[in-house]
């Protein structure tokens, strides 16, 4: 290659000046790793380790029951809630965490369809969603609309405008794809959907932490979200529902647990759902697991939004250019320009299984998503620039000698 | 009092003779506490401290989104749900652990529900289930109910039987009740069902780890269970769902989720639920109360279920004696013989509330069910005799001082 590129000296520099830099402290990072999958399983916070050991063996193991009431626990949804709607530019009340994104989703289409159904603009009609969505958008949608008599329309990227019409029941749009990194303008798709009246329910499972979000600005309404990814909630953290408080009171969980109840402790025969946001909750909440990802929103919180946003940019085009400069065969299917794309950046390649093992081997954790893209994650709390320019000449080293193609990369993983 | 009754050395000789007193050591316990609700929240194994400090420090920590095959993350709902399975004697592939009991018992109704309508059996019904069962179970039937246009009946215990006739679409029914204890004759409940050709879903909150079970024996073919109960799951510990073997390929899960397609990392915008229980799973499980779970069905599968119910009789039938002959006042409304009630022990008394209040502050940890009624559970691996002289010892000195009547223990609380 004939292009010049920046030297790990200048990253170096570049790290050196970084206000956010301190910040990589905050995180346990395993020696000889550069983690590139914080998009997926976002890094462990030092301080979400501490609260464990006291979660698990004061609060439970000493506090037992008496935890319910002396370490919050009850009160643990819905605060960490006001959290997550603190960090998206809701309003508290108006963000509850509970169960799984699926679930939420599950949960929120079914509510809005039946106060469609409620209302005027009675049964049938189509669920509108984008193909090639995240798979639990598309199964969930698809089972809901076999359910209630609806037809699912999963359209292209670029014909979800003009699919919006008189017959959609409802929208279902993930705000940052997950495996391209591209990113809906909300508040223009959200326009649209109120022009025509549609409810739309935005996944932001690969935006919220990643890149700047404003409920209220934008004007969205309906939303479930992810914990584990950029939120660094842990393995499977729990998910979150948001739902604007203009529409709440119309509104209703179809699954009616008892911890949705306005009284939950009255142990009434006869349901009736609590007052506020609350109502979505289902059953009894898996704490550990919810209160790793307060440690999680907490961090966030901390770290200045814009700061996280800046960095991210910049990784970003710090990565762009030194993978057109080192590993051309490799083409960028992110978009270029920040407002049109998440934190992290994709690349296409035809062997990009064998690839990303090969690259894993080599201490670099990105990840593969089928059939041919390798899907690097750009956390800017815990990530740098020397980090960034060591994993592309790692992997510049494995396209130079041609090392992914031996056999023992191309063997079919489980997971990743 | 003129009745004798057993003495503190007495008890203290019985505990001396428990082949199950070395268990004790298993469990963190505060010192100080007498703990009479793991039939609310079971006690910390300390093996399951020591685990959570593996799984949140270096499973998370160091392993990082390798965990989820390095770890076998990705196999832990099933490989759990065989443990569990195990427990309640029903087959491998017969049990995912999932979600919460709420939303188990809401995708196994719906599932039963819609498979009756590719039946000829057809719409409509009622739904039977008890009154007084634990609310999640009414309220999640209720709103089941509403929404597919059947009838709740919710009948008085006695009632049941002959309440299931050609219009009853579905059975739930709660085995060992939260409040009095009393317990359902599965397999006599199981055949009337079957006689009338109608599902039954059993809700072994309740159950599991505290009474025998045998799915198969029984016949038994849907339930629904509670892992923060008998098995020391954990606070908020995800649920498990049971289907037999027979039943599964005619069931599929409402929420059709990424975790339950037959192929989740393939990634494809076609729904195809996993051939085996796992098309039970919506999303991504919450790993950290997944494998403290874990920990807790480890101890339960090694201790022998007949030594931990024959303890547990034995702690009943000795609190008994010892409540009727020092707090005569507060009256047992838990069945006597063992096979008609579960692992814990309630009773009656107007002024409950404010007597548990005080049994609290004493160091005895029992816990108030609404209206009237103090619930001690008697869990037999981690409780002694001598634990349950003291606890009725400290009871009966409440009800000789009158203390209960202090203002500050007739406050309500927020949870219990």
């Amino acid at each position: 290659m004939s292009t010049t590129y920046p030297s790990l000296s200048e990253a170096e520099a570049r790290d050196a000046a970084d206000p956010l830099r301190p910040w990589r402290e905050r995180f346990v990072l395993p020696d000889g790793v550069i983690y590139l999958d914080g998009n997926s399983l976002g890094a462990l916070p030092k301080a979400t380790a501490a609260l464990m050991r006291d979660v698990t063996e004061r609060q439970w193991g000493e506090g037992l029951i008496r935890s319910w009431n002396d370490a919050d626990w009850i009160g643990a949804p819905r605060r960490i809630g006001d959290k997550i709607a603190d960090l998206i530019r809701a309003a508290p009340g108006e963000v509850m965490v509970c169960d799984s994104v699926t679930v939420n989703l599950y949960k929120l289409m079914l509510a809005l369809l039946a106060a469609r159904r409620d209302s005027a603009a009675g049964e049938g009609g189509t669920i509108l969603t984008e193909s090639g969505n995240f798979p639990t958008d598309l199964h969930v949608a698809a089972g809901v609309a076999r359910q209630h008599g609806l037809t699912l329309d999963a359209a292209p990227r670029d014909q979800i405008a003009e699919r919006i019409g008189p017959d959609t029941a409802l929208i279902v749009l993930t705000h940052v794809h997950y495996k391209t990194g591209e990113r809906f303008d909300m508040a223009g798709v959200q326009a649209l959907a109120d022009a025509h009246n549609v409810p739309l329910i935005w996944d932001l499972s690969h935006s919220v932490g990643a890149v700047p979000l404003d409920m209220g600005a934008d004007a969205a309404r309906f939303a479930v979200g992810c914990g584990y990814k950029y939120l660094n909630g842990g393995p499977g953290a729990p998910g979150f529902l948001y739902v604007a408080a203009e529409a709440l009171e119309f509104l209703g969980s179809p699954i009616q647990g008892w911890m949705g109840h306005a009284a939950p402790f009255a142990m009434t025969d006869d349901y009736a759902p609590a007052e506020g946001i609350e109502r979505f909750l289902a059953g009894t909440p898996p704490m550990l697991s919810l209160l790793a990802l307060e440690g999680g929103v907490d961090l966030m919180l901390e770290a200045d939004e814009r700061a996280r946003w800046n960095k991210a940019q910049a990784l970003f085009d710090f990565l762009t250019l030194l993978m057109a400069a080192r590993c051309p065969d490799l083409v960028p299917i992110t978009p270029q320009q920040a407002e049109l794309r998440g934190s992290h950046a994709s690349f296409a390649h035809l062997h990009a299984w064998p690839i990303n093992r090969a690259l894993i081997e080599a201490g670099v954790i990105g990840d593969y998503r089928t059939p041919d893209v390798l899907r690097l994650g750009l956390t800017p709390l815990y990530l740098g620039f020397a980090d960034i320019w060591l994993a592309v000449d790692r992997l510049a080293a494995i396209m130079e000698d041609g090392r992914w193609q031996r056999p023992e990369y191309t063997i079919l993983n489980k997971v990743t």
